[in-house]
């Protein structure tokens, strides 16, 4: 008889980096499990152990959405990945007005990761989930080879609940309806863009990434009559209309000094050749809605932390091939088309 | 104002390699996924273009779970990192008796990542989770610097839903009950090392990998009393066991002579200093039920073409360490750790 094998237990002590054995499957992948991710995300789901957790959900219709994480640097003022994935997530869940319940991670380790970095991570992917009472209920560990991944990407799954009778969708955009902003363009890029690039402006850039649930669940409250819903992340404001419109089949006309920008955004774009149009965003969505109810939309936005910044800022018309177009400040009209290159590559 | 946009469509030829533009959620973001994602896919929830899908489920409770797939190479005998994503959901799900319905798909491609190596990968998982009957309808696509990625990482997670009354969990193992294997052990792990390390042998090795879904839906039919079931990935089927025996604090004690692992396998496992206990699978399960429905459940394995090779290996005891131990062929005993180093490292 071999000495016995010590079961993997709480009490062990996490190496200071990552190595391939975290993702063998076997004690270490265990370990790492029970040490940082379970401690962290604790709750009945996770702490059954399966590979698999069974879910209840209230009455409604069952909403899921996935997205990658792939942010660098991982750590930005106003933020880091795992806070971002689990925002991230939870807004494309209410961009259809569900409420988020659930999620899922998926973490792709680069061996010799410091192991502190990830436990931050992990911590602030707990914080954010907890804060919108949100539960982290499966999860999945792998590890590639030092050079073949960067740190760390995660893949994040969300399940919510929607109202059976809320029918928010890209494609019901209609002539006539008011564009909605809920707050200033850009933070988030610049934010990002700055760190990575060791920039620093008169004033401090911090990330907008927030969960929106909150607002839209006041928004749908008192507009169930919503008809679009959707944060312009990657591609910025510019590719989230072009999306709008390509899907319902409108054009949309959009007005240059109704947009709120923060000056030390603008100065900052305006310093690196970057249009604000087109800078990821990760806590501000677009509604588009019937002009009749935007101005008690924009009310009840700007009641709301998350909206306090919104303004009405275009509207849906009638037009056969689609186009985004901007009234400029000087009072022309220029195309607002698809983000074409990648300004800012990487940023979520 | 300026020339028209041209609004990304079907049309539009894809180029050879991946750039970081395709990553940007802009143009190039939007016709990867027309052209390839959703050509590959097509569904009435991906062809809505959202950012999230609205779904319906059978009654029942729903279950999630969630894997990354980072497997090198990503083509091997008997399968691609495709196929295995999908198989692999669709088996955690199958775990608890669950009927796999909903993938999600989150791809973090490389740049320079060949165009026709991702197609082949896409519809090698549109085919797997047609076979399955299961609709891919949420995805993500993100691009990293060339060097930060290895090619294309899969993050899956499966929705799926299980009937009210069937309680398949890890914690429900009881002293005397039996222990099932539904094949060989080591052939997917085997196969990839092979193909990783240019090895040949004088058979072909071929990987498992295989839903098993189906399976199951017949083992829970007849045996609705089924106590657990896991299938013996990362870690082999001595991490699976002991997993299990921590779970539902038992021991158990499996017979060398009865676990079936096919002549090649164990050659190239002897000449390679491998255990095939601790070697991946991708198409096989545990099961752990009442010894009375051993016989029973063994005969309905056995029927299914992906239980052919299904034995009686073992049974659960009372043991308060909780160790998996081996009967081995010379008759005596000896301990089954969990995996502690990694001696197959990127096998998933």
């Amino acid at each position: 008889m071999n000495t016995p094998p010590s079961t993997p237990s709480r009490r062990e002590i996490l190496p200071r980096h990552i190595d391939l054995t975290h993702g063998s499957g076997g004690r270490a992948t265990a370990q790492l499990i029970e040490t940082l991710f379970l401690a962290a995300f604790d709750n009945p789901w996770l702490r059954q152990g399966n590979d698999q957790a069974c879910l209840d959900f209230p009455e409604g219709r069952v909403v899921v959405c996935t997205d990658g994480h792939v942010i660098s640097p991982l750590f930005f003022p106003g933020g880091d990945i795992g806070a971002l994935a689990v925002h991230g997530t939870i807004n494309d869940l209410a961009m259809c007005g569900a409420k988020p319940l659930y999620l899922t991670a998926s973490f792709i380790l680069e061996e010799g990761f410091a192991v502190a970095d990830l436990q931050r991570i992990v911590f602030s992917m707990a914080q954010a989930a907890r804060a919108a009472e949100v539960a982290i209920v499966a999860g999945d560990t792998k590890v590639v080879e030092r050079g073949k991944g960067d740190g760390v990407f995660i893949a994040t799954t969300g399940l919510g609940v929607v109202a059976p009778d809320l029918h928010i969708s890209g494609d019901r955009a209609q002539p006539g309806d008011a564009i909605l902003l809920s707050g200033s363009l850009g933070d988030h890029g610049i934010a990002v863009m700055a760190q990575r690039e060791n920039l620093s402006f008169h004033a401090p850039i911090v990330s907008d990434s927030a969960p929106l649930h909150d607002l839209v669940a006041a928004m749908v409250v008192a507009v169930p009559e919503i008809h679009c819903l959707r944060d312009p992340t990657r591609g910025g404001l510019a590719t989230t209309l072009n999306e709008l419109a390509k899907q319902s089949r409108v054009g949309m006309v959009i007005d240059e000094t109704a947009i709120p920008v923060k000056p030390v955004v603008r100065a900052a774009c305006e310093l690196l050749g970057l249009d604000p149009l087109y800078i990821a965003n990760e806590g501000k969505l677009v509604a588009v809605c019937p002009a009749s109810s935007a101005q008690q939309l924009l009310d009840v936005m700007r009641a709301h932390p998350l909206g306090r910044d919104a303004a009405l800022i275009g509207e849906v018309v009638a037009d056969a091939q689609h186009w985004v177009r901007l009234r400029t400040s000087f009072g022309g009209m220029r195309m607002v088309d698809w983000l074409a290159s990648d300004p800012l590559p990487r940023i979520c």
